[in-house]
């Protein structure tokens, strides 16, 4: 049997205990939180459009990733909830900055809203640690 | 290679042949259905508000949790689908009351409907079998 | 460490790089991406109502499964997001056309929006590759 664990980066805020955690690890495989930009230490949202949201929110996943043994790049699936989808590009284009080779597979939908008005971006995530590594040639 | 095996619950009504599964693992990795307060049995909705209606989600991937040989504290992943966000705090209470430890990551989005009006909460779930168990001393 | 493969079919066209994967598979665990009936080739949606864009969601998921060397029935996890919940019958019609067994755990939600105003279904899978096999009589 395989214990899940905790990974924490000093880059991202975890909530109180009792709520959510950021990110767990079974394994070889890490679920990665929906994260905004909101920032629970300072109580306030970081960044105030799609493109710059989403640059925070892969920030966190690559500070996570990075401390869980890891790259983004091993990231094989990820959910993004917009507030208005036709800012998919905005997201597409940070997106571009973060990751290199195969990009995982994505789902993005319009939700309603989010936690706060003020967010316009959440993403959730699925890595397998390693597996963005090229096979060794031979 | 590992097959898919249904896992039943007596505490929960499965739907008819050629629709959903509520539960399936394979081998540790249990999928929990997103789940409401909907009872196929009787056809009725059992609680009339979020706070209630995740108690009686929460209760069933016990039970399910249970039914697959692990504990609910086994689920690593949440998706937590609500028609209005701003009770995601009553969600959240109901949680506490199931869950210990190191939480589940979660999403929690807005949508704009589910599939009935008096359905207020819907929520998925990812396990891992044993994952909650504590590391032996040694 | 078992690195990610991409799985390509001639059925479904990929888009450019830098965007995301239709499907990756890490070992025998296969991530499809949230799919619609928009086709990135012709640059023109499908099919025009909810069920004719679920069968051809599923031709895909059944094209790619087998690229990847398993059966539209090793999915084990749907996701359902609908721009109108009240057509659920609709996708669950087209479901039942292509799987078989114990169907897949499932999440259905209505979404304010997708990509496009003529997209009216995208489904997401997870899928264990074997994981449909019968286990063999002894």
């Amino acid at each position: 049997m395989t214990t899940k664990k905790r990974i924490l980066s000093e880059h991202i805020v975890e909530p109180p205990p009792g709520l959510w955690s950021n990110c767990l690890a079974v394994g070889p495989v890490v679920y990665i939180a929906g994260l905004t930009a909101f920032d629970i230490g300072e109580m306030k949202t970081l960044a105030s459009d799609e493109y710059q949201q989403a640059r925070v929110i892969f920030q966190h996943m690559r500070a996570l990733l990075t401390a869980a043994g890891g790259t983004i790049d091993d990231i094989v699936k990820l959910t993004i909830f917009l507030t208005d989808v036709s800012k998919n590009t905005d997201v597409w284009r940070a997106r571009q900055e973060f990751f290199t080779g195969d990009f995982p597979v994505c789902s993005l939908v319009e939700v309603k809203a989010l936690t706060r008005p003020d967010l316009l971006v959440e993403i959730e995530g699925i890595a397998h640690i390693g597996s963005s590594a090229k096979p060794s040639a031979s």
